[in-house]
C-alpha cells in the first residue's frame, strides 16, 4: 500500500473516531503564510503533493487534493498510487472547494479542519454553510498529529534585529503609525498575526520559513503596550532588552490563546478576518467589537521608504553581478556537457554568497531546462535533474536576501542553437515585460489595468500564460506580498483593488510554457515611484531596479516596436554602466557584447 | 433680480411652508434616464444649468450645483448671476454630495425630493442618513410643479414597432428570457422601470426623449402577463392588438404606483434598485421580498444577436457615407468664410437625412471649432456660435438613429494648416484609438482592463482627458447604455465590472482637449466578436463598424508604430473599399486621396 494511502486510511480512522464526515487540511500555518515550515506541512505529509499551493479534502472513500494551474503537471506525477484525486483549480467543469463541500456534505454531517490553518473569514463561512445543514463544523483539533509519529518539531530559529540605515525606519514610529491606524478605526487592540508584517512592524528577522526571514509569532498592540508572543529560545537577551525599549513585552507563543479571552468586552479590535485565524478569532470574548480591515502594516510595508529603496538598488547590483558571472559561467561551460540543471543552481547560489551582505536565497533556485521550464515551479533536485544541452533555452528563476533588501530574476538564457519559434515566443514575452516597465499613469490604476500591457503581445497571438504578471516583494522579507499585484483577474475582485503607490517593488514576469517544449519567462523587478504631477494628476512611473542583461541571442528586433527597442537599448547601456565595473577580463567583456545595441536589421 | 434666482426664491417659500431645510433636484425622470423630455428638467428651469448631468441642492439660504468635468466650463457660464454655487465633481477639495448632505444637515432637520426622481438605492441611504439625525426624508412631492406655471406637459409621442428582421427576436422570445431569469433568482413578479429596456422587450420604440426613441412606460412581469404602463394617448388600436397578441396587457401610465401596493405580501420581486425609483420602491406591500439585481434585459439589449450584427454593419455604411460627404464639403467650403459651427451640422443633418432608413440623430450634434472643442459637450445654438476659419482643426461629434442601428462618431479635421504640436497630439490620440481597437484578450477580460490601451500613448505625455474612453450602444436606442464600458475608473468599483461580451456595440473616443486653445476626439466604434478558443481559452476580439477616414493631414506617421500604421491603411482601405463604390465623382476622387496608404517617410 502506498505510504500516503496508508496515512489517509490512518486519518480516516481518526474521523471516524470523532463522528467527522470530511476532514480538510490548507496549506498553511497558524499565520496564513504562504510559504509553511516543515512542521505545518501536515497536507504534503499525508497526500504526498509538495507544491506551495494546495487543499487536501479526505472524506471516508475518497480523497481530492485542488491546486492551480502552476503545479497541474507536477501534481499528477506526485500524486500517482496515492487514491487522491486531483481537481484542477478554474478549469472548465471543476467544481470549487465551496462548491465541492456545499454539493457533498450531507444534512446533519460534520466538516473538520484545525481551525488556526484558516482565516477566521473561511472559518465563518464554514460555519454558516453547517448550521445550514444542520451540521457540525468541529475545528478544535488538528487530527494528524496524533497519527505523524515523526512530525518535525516547530522551528525556533534566533531572531535577529535589521537596523534602521537599512530599514530607514525604527520600530518606535511604525508602532506610533499603528496607534494611528487604530485611532483612525476608533479601535483599542490590534491584533496582528501575519509574520511579514511582525517582522516589518518590530524591525527583527529569523529563519522559521525557508527563505522567509519571518519569526513565528503573532503581537497585540494596545494603547500603551504591545505584547510579542514568541517561542522564548528564539531571543537572546540582547534582543529582549532592545526590544523592551521600544514598549515591547514578550509573552511565550502559544499564550495568546487565552489571552485574547481576557480582552475586555468592551474592546473594539481592529484586526483582519482574511488573516488571524479562526481559532483566534473564536477565542475572542462576547461583546467584543471587531473591526475588519486590512492590516495597516501591509500597505506600509509595501511602500518602501527613501532608504529602503535606494538599499534595494545596492541590493540589486549585488544581485546582477552574481546574475552576470553565472550567465557567462553558462554559456562558456555547457558545451562540457557536464551541467546538470542541479550543479547550476548551485553555482548561482555560489556566485550570490560570494556577497558578504548576502544572507541567503529569497526562495528556492529554479533551474529547468528544455521542456522542464514548462512547468513554472519546477524545482530541481542533486537525484532528479536534467542534463543541460548546448541548444535551446535554459531557464533560471531565483534570488538572494540581501542587508539591502529581497531580490527576485528570471532570465531564460540560448544555451546553444534556438528555433525560429523559440526566438519568436521570447520576443513576445520579452516585449511585454518591457512595455509594463515603460508604463506611465495617473496615480489610482492599480496591477489589474496595467497587465494587458504585459499580456497583450501574447493575447494578439491568441497566447497566454498561467499565472500572475507581478507580485510585491518586501525588503529583506518574503518574496511575495501584498497588496499590490499585477493581475486582470485577481486585482479586479472587489476589495483586491490597491492602487500602484510610491516605492511599492514589484515583480514584471510573463512568461510563456508550451508542455513537453520549453518554458520562457521574462523577470525584472519594479520600483514604482512618482513621475510629473500637473493639472491631469500625479503621474506614476516604474524604475527597473533588475540590472541583467536579456539574452540578445533570443531576441527578434523586428518584432520590437521602435519604442521597445530603444527602451531595452538603454536598459542594456544602464547594465554595462552600472554592472561592468563590477566585472572584470572576459565576464567584462562578455557583458559588454551582450549588453550591444540592437539594430533592426543586423 | 435673476430669473433662475427668482425661482429658487419662490421654491424657498414652498419649503418654508412644508418645512423643508433643504431641496434636492436630481437630472432625472421618473425611470433614471440619463436624458430626459422638457417636463422634467427642473433642475435646468431652476438653475438655469442646461448640461446633461448635474444635481441642484437648496437650501434656505444657499443653492449649489454639482456636475462633472465635461460641463465644468458650461457651468461656469450658465450659473452667473444665479447665486448657485458651483460644485466641481472628483475636484480636489470638493464634497460630494453625500459629504455635503451630512455636513449640512442638521439634527431634526428635513431633506426632501421628488421621490420619483431618485433610485431606490439612492432613497434608502437618504432615509437611513436622515433617521440616524433624528430628521425627516419628505419625498412625496413635487415642490417645483406648482412654482412652475408653464411647464411642459409630458411627451407622449406616437409609439411604433420594429421588426423582427432588424432586431432579430420577437418580443415572447424575449419576455422568455426574462422569465427564465425569474425562475434563475426565484422571484414571481419583476417591475421593469427602465425605458430603454422596455422598448427592447417589446420591440417597440417611440420618441419621448429627444434622439432617444424610447417611450414613457413601466413594465410588469408575472408568471403569466405582463402589464405595460403607458400612456393611452401614445398607442394606436393596431399596435395595442400586437401587443396583446404577445400577451401584453396595457394599464394607464400612472396606475403602476397603486398596483405595485396591490402585489401578494407573498410575492418575490426581482428588481434594480439602482434603477426602479424610490416612490415606487416604498409603495410595495410590506411582507413582499425584493430581490435586488441588475435587470436580465441590460446585458441581454448590450449583446446585439447576430441579425442586429449585421444590421448595424448596414447602418455604419450609410453613416459613413453621410459623413464622408461632410468631410468632402467642410474641406472644400471653409475657405469661403461662411460656415459657422451651426451650419456645419445642419449640414451633417442634410446629409444623413438623405437615407430613407435614418430616422432621427442619436444626439444633438457636436460641431465645435478651435478653443470651442475643448469644451467636450458643446453644443452650438444658431445665435451663440463660431464661425469656421480655414486654419486648426473643426471637431464633429454625431450619430444616427437608423431602422438599421444607432451610430455614433467623432471626427477631428483639419480646416487648415495645422501646428507641430496639434498633429502630434492628434497622432497621440489617434494611437489610442487603434490601440484600443486592435486589442485581442481572453474571455473575461473587461473594459477596465483595455482602457490603459486607449490612454497609454497619452500618459506617457503626462497627458490625459476628463470622461470615459467607452460607452456601449444600442440597437436603434439610447447612444448610451450599459452595462459595459471602458473606463479604467468607473468599471473597476465592485459590482461594475462586466466582462466584454461578443456583440457588444461600444464606442472608443480618446480625446484631448486644451482649454482655449483646441480639443481633438477619434471615435469609432467597435463590436465585440469571438476569435479563436484554444487551450488558452476563448479570445475576444472588436470589429471596427465605423468606416470614416482619419485624416491624413493631421497624422504624424512616424509617432505611430508598425503594427498601428499598418492597422490605419488596412482600415482605410476597407474604408474606401467599402465606402468609394457608395459615392460619385469628386466625392470618391477625395476619398481615395482620404484613404491613401502612409509611410513613414514621406
Amino acid at each position: 500500500m502506498n505510504e500516503n494511502m496508508e496515512r489517509i486510511s490512518r486519518l480516516r480512522e481518526k474521523m471516524q473516531e470523532a463522528e467527522i464526515d470530511m476532514y480538510l487540511v490548507p496549506t498553511a500555518d497558524f499565520h496564513q503564510s504562504e510559504y509553511v515550515g516543515d512542521y505545518f506541512k501536515v497536507r504534503k505529509w499525508l497526500s504526498g503533493f509538495s507544491g506551495s499551493a494546495g487543499t487536501l479534502v479526505v472524506t471516508m472513500d475518497s480523497a481530492y487534493l485542488w491546486t492551480d494551474g502552476r503545479y497541474f503537471i507536477q501534481a499528477v506525477k506526485e500524486l500517482e498510487g496515492t487514491g487522491v484525486t486531483l481537481m484542477k483549480m478554474r478549469e472548465e467543469g471543476v467544481p470549487t472547494i465551496d462548491e465541492f463541500l456545499e454539493e457533498n456534505l450531507k444534512e446533519n454531517s460534520c466538516l473538520a479542519c484545525d481551525g488556526r490553518t484558516i482565516s477566521a473569514e473561511q472559518g465563518k463561512a464554514w460555519k454558516v454553510m453547517m448550521d445550514r445543514k444542520n451540521g457540525r463544523f468541529f475545528c478544535k483539533e488538528d487530527l494528524a498529529d496524533s497519527i505523524w509519529e515523526d512530525r518535525p518539531s516547530m522551528s525556533r530559529e534566533p531572531v535577529y534585529l535589521v537596523d534602521v540605515k537599512y530599514v530607514g525606519k525604527a520600530r518606535e514610529e511604525k508602532i506610533a503609525m499603528v496607534r494611528e491606524a487604530m485611532k483612525d478605526s476608533k479601535t483599542d487592540v490590534h491584533i496582528l498575526s501575519s509574520i511579514d508584517d511582525i517582522a516589518w512592524l518590530l524591525n527583527i528577522r529569523g529563519n522559521d520559513i525557508v527563505y522567509n526571514p519571518v519569526v513565528l509569532s503573532y503581537v497585540i498592540v494596545k494603547e500603551t503596550e504591545v505584547l510579542f508572543y514568541v517561542q522564548e529560545e528564539a531571543i537572546s537577551e540582547e534582543i529582549r532588552a532592545e526590544l523592551e525599549k521600544a514598549g515591547v513585552v514578550l509573552k511565550p507563543y502559544f499564550s495568546i490563546y487565552d489571552d485574547v479571552k481576557e480582552l475586555g468586552t468592551d474592546s473594539r479590535i481592529l484586526l483582519d478576518e482574511k488573516v488571524v485565524n479562526y481559532t483566534l478569532f473564536e477565542n475572542l470574548p462576547e461583546g467584543a467589537v471587531t473591526v475588519n480591515a486590512m492590516n495597516p502594516t501591509k500597505p506600509a510595508k509595501a511602500m518602501k521608504n527613501p532608504v529602503e529603496m535606494e538599499n534595494e538598488r545596492i541590493a540589486h547590483r549585488k544581485d546582477a553581478k552574481a546574475m552576470c558571472r553565472f550567465i557567462y559561467w553558462l554559456k562558456h561551460n555547457v558545451a562540457s556537457g557536464e551541467i546538470t540543471e542541479y550543479s547550476a543552481a548551485e553555482k548561482s547560489l555560489k556566485f550570490r554568497k560570494e556577497d558578504p551582505d548576502c544572507l541567503d536565497l529569497s526562495f528556492a533556485t529554479i533551474c529547468a531546462y528544455g521542456p522542464n521550464a514548462a512547468m513554472c515551479h519546477y524545482s530541481p533536485t542533486k537525484e532528479d535533474c536534467a542534463k543541460v544541452e548546448p541548444k535551446g533555452f535554459f531557464l533560471i528563476d531565483s534570488g538572494g536576501q540581501y542587508w539591502q533588501g529581497t531580490t527576485d530574476i528570471t532570465r531564460t538564457i540560448a544555451v546553444g542553437p534556438l528555433s525560429q519559434e523559440e526566438k519568436e515566443h521570447f520576443t513576445l514575452v520579452l516585449k511585454g515585460n518591457i512595455r509594463l516597465a515603460m508604463a506611465k499613469f495617473p496615480y489610482g490604476v492599480g496591477g489589474a489595468h496595467l497587465d494587458v500591457l504585459a499580456r497583450g503581445p501574447l493575447w494578439e497571438h491568441g497566447l497566454d500564460f498561467n499565472h500572475g504578471t507581478g507580485h510585491g516583494v518586501g525588503y529583506l522579507l518574503n518574496v511575495h506580498e501584498g497588496p499590490q499585484n499585477i493581475n486582470w483577474n485577481s486585482g479586479i475582485r472587489p476589495g483586491g483593488y490597491v492602487p500602484m503607490e510610491e516605492g511599492v517593488l514589484i515583480s514584471d514576469e510573463p512568461g510563456l510554457y508550451l508542455e513537453g517544449k520549453y518554458g520562457i519567462r521574462c523577470e525584472n523587478l519594479l520600483m514604482c515611484r512618482k513621475a510629473e504631477k500637473n493639472a491631469y494628476g500625479q503621474f506614476m512611473e516604474f524604475e527597473t531596479v533588475t540590472l541583467v542583461p536579456f539574452d540578445r541571442e533570443a531576441i527578434l528586433p523586428e518584432l520590437l516596436g521602435d519604442a521597445e527597442r530603444e527602451w531595452l537599448n538603454q536598459y542594456h547601456k544602464q547594465v554595462y554602466d552600472t554592472i561592468g565595473p563590477l566585472l572584470e577580463g572576459a565576464e567584462r567583456e562578455w557583458l559588454k557584447e551582450a549588453t550591444k545595441e540592437l539594430y533592426l536589421n543586423q
